[in-house]
């Protein structure tokens, strides 16, 4: 049994995809086809802002989007995103609906250790990877998956063929030879280990982001734990890619308020969430973010409170 | 209007797609999303296999496979692809439909010099390119449309950035490159023009399929016209990508009776035409495809007709 799994997910490995496509192969493959009803889809909010359009927007008969995991209470299958951590907000997650006839995905896009602790090897039945968010080469559109049933596995197969053929022969051996040289450098003592050195520059960011929302007192920052990462053999907080960032003690349309400071961000309510909340892209280049920071500790509270 | 267009033309073709993608990204961008009823989808028989399957196999209430384009005699909008020169018969085509309500989607994936005369520039509505048969790099999974409506060309970015976000990096700038060198190869009198160099090595296999064929009287061979070619200032016959061949004088399976002797082929049935036919690849590797035709020529019809 554990042959045949492994087999499988050497296979899946081979058999790389989109990122994008890699999530609605997953989502054809685990949608039932002879349901009446189109099976529902879920994930907790805030979430991937893509989700809902991607299982929704070519109308499929085979599933359709129901919203917020922690409002589906139907005693009937469904399929639940588990994005871990989670995009938007850096948090590590679980499944939320926990019923009888729940499909689990898990978009592990961000659980590397640059971001969040890697506390535990993963071992999840449907399991989505990318080199988008782990090395940075998102141009490069490749990611893979880990799938332990065989069924599941196939169907995922099928629908890259129809919906694509296959998969550029250039970007594969592109990724390849970017995966092993990562690969490398956490193994040979000679080389920059490219995790250790990714996370120094986050910790970097986060802890200056930290210091001037702390300073002009108008914003909260999501709080992660404190946690041991045996990869990196440290103990350390979460710096996810975004930070999630709420205004203080008001309910006002937080994107609007900063880009009335010439602040680009994503609002709450594109995560299935509050518009108090924004989403904050902590991989920009440095010049970027810098100029980011400085335009955010110049803004003062007026009188009024607005 | 013309410069409009021409803008148009220039951003969908830097919005290069996978060539499926590029085909269900054209379904999606015509089917209308105000009707009660999917659109109804067809191509005159035999079609390119993938057709009802890339049409159908997400289930969209936007569009359904309605078969044969010969067939459709009703009286509501419907999409018809035109793919000239044909898969798998190599035969330069029109609309058949010609309704009222019909939107056409030209697949010009084998539209290229060394397979077809280029008799005239083309000017459709929807046009679909791919490198694979162009160039014959398959494997980049690289294409471009042509589009002349805003709107059209305005949802198949949509459905692009839905389905796949983007493409990859590395495979734009190979294709872009290797367009380039063939390019170039067409006007720089010191290189071998491209297509001409390919059209001298299929019509040299055509031409021995042909004497194969004439030679043991099993068979049949599409017939293609004596046309003039612009580009290559020649009257050539077209020499198409697949070979489509027919059992003469019998309606038995021809995928069946050929792989009896060792030949790999595609019975016309996979698309939607009879199985006294088969599609043959005539852009193999030189040593199969001559094993190929040594097999071809042995076959000897037995005294009892079978």
């Amino acid at each position: 049994m554990w042959l045949e799994m492994q087999l499988w997910m050497i296979i899946m490995l081979l058999l790389a995809m989109d990122p994008a496509k890699l999530i609605r192969a997953a989502l054809y493959a685990l949608s039932p086809t002879n349901q009446p009803h189109p099976i529902n889809v879920v994930a907790a909010a805030p979430f991937y802002s893509s989700y809902p359009e991607m299982t929704d927007f070519e109308r499929s008969e085979l599933h359709k989007w129901a919203g917020d995991a922690r409002n589906y209470d139907k005693d009937e299958p469904y399929i639940e995103f588990i994005t871990s951590p989670n995009n938007p907000d850096g948090v590590i997650r679980e499944p939320v609906v926990n019923g009888d006839q729940g499909k689990l995905i898990h978009d592990l896009a961000y659980y590397w250790p640059q971001y969040t602790a890697i506390t535990s090897p993963v071992n999840h039945d449907v399991m989505l990877f990318t080199v988008s968010k782990c090395t940075g080469h998102a141009g490069s559109r490749i990611g893979w998956a880990l799938i332990k049933d065989k069924e599941v596995a196939r169907k995922m197969i099928k629908f890259m063929e129809v919906s694509t053929i296959g998969v550029s022969k250039e970007t594969q051996l592109r990724a390849a030879k970017i995966l092993g040289v990562i690969s490398d450098s956490c193994v040979n003592p000679t080389l920059d280990n490219f995790f250790e050195y990714v996370q120094s520059l986050l910790t970097d960011r986060w802890q200056r982001l930290r210091q001037v929302v702390k300073a002009n007192d108008l914003f909260v920052l999501q709080k992660y734990p404190l946690q041991y990462c045996p990869f990196t053999k440290k103990f350390s907080e979460s710096h996810p890619a975004f930070a999630w960032l709420m205004r203080k003690g008001s309910e006002d349309d937080c994107e609007k308020f900063l880009k009335g400071h010439k602040l680009q961000t994503r609002g709450g309510e594109k995560f299935g969430s509050y518009s108090s909340n924004v989403r904050i892209s902590m991989l920009g280049k440095d010049e970027d973010f810098n100029i980011f920071l400085q335009r955010l500790e110049a803004i003062q509270e007026l009188p009024d409170g607005n």
